[in-house]
């Protein structure tokens, strides 16, 4: 076959599901945004998953990368480990399930790390070091160093939400742990911070930003207190490994000014001397970072293809 | 010139100065510590290096490598920057000094950092990643992945003392930031811990060591909390990382027992479930690691020799 030979990204997050149809030069031919039937198992998000492709994908498509929401090993194309954002997610066989659904070879890792990638590739050179943490539903991120993201141990490198902070002391955690970042800087941690100090019933951040907008101050403390928690984090990793760059990526630094700035300030409070003019910045690839990077999983990963024999069920 | 070529190795801490005389097997052929000058500036400290080089190099020494506090730069040969551990070291010319003084070509990079290059070697296979802390004087620490230790922006990567900690929150840092690990986990900020909760005047780290063998309860519970710090902020680098060994080095987890059962648990306590069999190690190397490490230095980076031109001064 000649000519174009586009492929599928599905970018998998605790609230919507993006697909996108992207041609061999990295263009967006199509584009849906589904919601994530996040509590109602794995079988419906397989199945969610399966009709975003459909709805982009055309008689060309030829594979199909998806960047989940979990610790995914590529290799065997399953969900290592998940939180409870996505209910009953861990252990599902993730590349598999959706072969089957599609039709189509599936190649799969984790959310982050995939829209990281496409961020590490905009570097100048090829011995880029990145911290990049994407703020949304939960905390993720991904570690680069001398141009490579790093896997780590269970493929867990990069899971920036689970490191100690301060500003979450004592509050419960997705992982079971306590005190871990996401527990205060994720979206869905700022608007349950602003329902505690209230003592009203959790809303969507977007209200909490909109409250902030008109002068709350118990809505502005909750998404400053996120964003310092999250600037002290990076901070302390930026002395730990020293990255030429800091990417913050994700729904909840778009709040906009109020949270970036308190963001940049913690963060530059914690750096050594050496390194005292790094800045936290947003993606340069910006929002198509993770579908772009999801269909960019078909080349670089392993595939998995539907099962051509058997008996079928 | 055949036969063998021995080089000085040196370890230059807060509080002593290790010497070897290292031969080409690494085997070591003499040994000498002396007390760090600490507060009588740097050129105290050049001239305390020199002696102790020279208690132990004979005159088969080829050249000397010097593993030293603070973050160094091997290329310039300098100390970029540095806490007040040793008063005015920032901006040394660490080779050059000791070069001039030794007669000998020095090469010369952080201390922690040429401990764990002689701990990554120990690793099986070249694909080693490991987080590693040292912990005494101050809190220093190495990163490795993919079998290399990271550098980082200039040479800043392992210093996981400056990491925040909840367990540190409000207290100053030694490298001027607030509630970072070093400021409650360090030896002496153990010390600090047990005089400010006593009101009494702050001792060395083994005098309370001792109080705690005898049931002291705020000696115990000063131990207790710079283990448990170090094991929640080492747990959440776990997390970030996935490293596939964690080192605990230096003097003070030698306490024993209590400071270690403290740490493991509070490690543990932070893993998510894909590495939740990890667990902190002791060196396998031990004490001359790190003098060891310093005259590996002398083959593996720049040399600086001694200026054999111009006029004396």
């Amino acid at each position: 076959m000649t000519g174009p030979r586009p492929v599928v990204g599905l970018d998998l997050g605790g609230t919507k599901i993006d697909a996108a149809l992207v041609a061999d030069d990295g263009s967006l031919l199509a584009r849906r945004s589904v919601p994530t039937p996040a509590s109602e198992g794995p079988e419906a998000v397989l199945d969610a998953l399966a009709a975003a492709a459909d709805a982009v994908s055309g008689p060309d498509a030829v594979a199909v990368g998806v960047a989940a929401a979990g610790v995914i090993d590529p290799v065997s194309g399953t969900v290592t480990s998940a939180t409870d954002t996505l209910r009953g997610w861990a252990g599902t066989a993730l590349a598999e399930g959706l072969a089957a659904r599609t039709g189509l070879p599936v190649a799969c890792d984790n959310d982050v790390r995939a829209a990281a990638a496409t961020e590490l590739a905009s570097l100048d050179g090829p011995d880029g070091s990145m911290v990049y943490v994407a703020v949304g539903t939960g905390v993720g991120g991904a570690v680069a160093a001398a141009g490579r993201i790093l896997n780590g141990t269970a493929g867990i490198a990069g899971h920036l939400g689970h490191v100690p902070s301060p500003e979450a002391a004592g509050l419960p955690c997705t992982c079971g742990a306590t005190g871990h970042l996401e527990a205060i800087a994720a979206g869905p941690a700022i608007a349950a911070h602003y329902a505690r100090t209230t003592g009203t019933a959790t809303g969507p951040l977007q209200r909490i930003a909109a409250y902030a907008s008109h002068g709350d101050p118990h809505a502005l403390s909750a998404i400053v207190l996120g964003a310092q928690a999250l600037g002290r984090v990076l901070g302390g990793l930026a002395n730990a490994l020293g990255p030429e760059r800091v990417v913050v990526a994700g729904g909840v630094p778009r709040i906009g000014t109020l949270y970036w700035d308190a963001l940049c300030e913690a963060f530059t409070d914690q750096l050594m001397p050496p390194i005292g003019e790094l800045r936290p910045q947003p993606p340069r690839v910006g929002h198509d970072a993770a579908v772009l990077g999801a269909a960019a999983l078909t080349r670089t990963l392993p595939l998995h293809n539907p099962r051509t024999t058997g008996a079928p069920r």
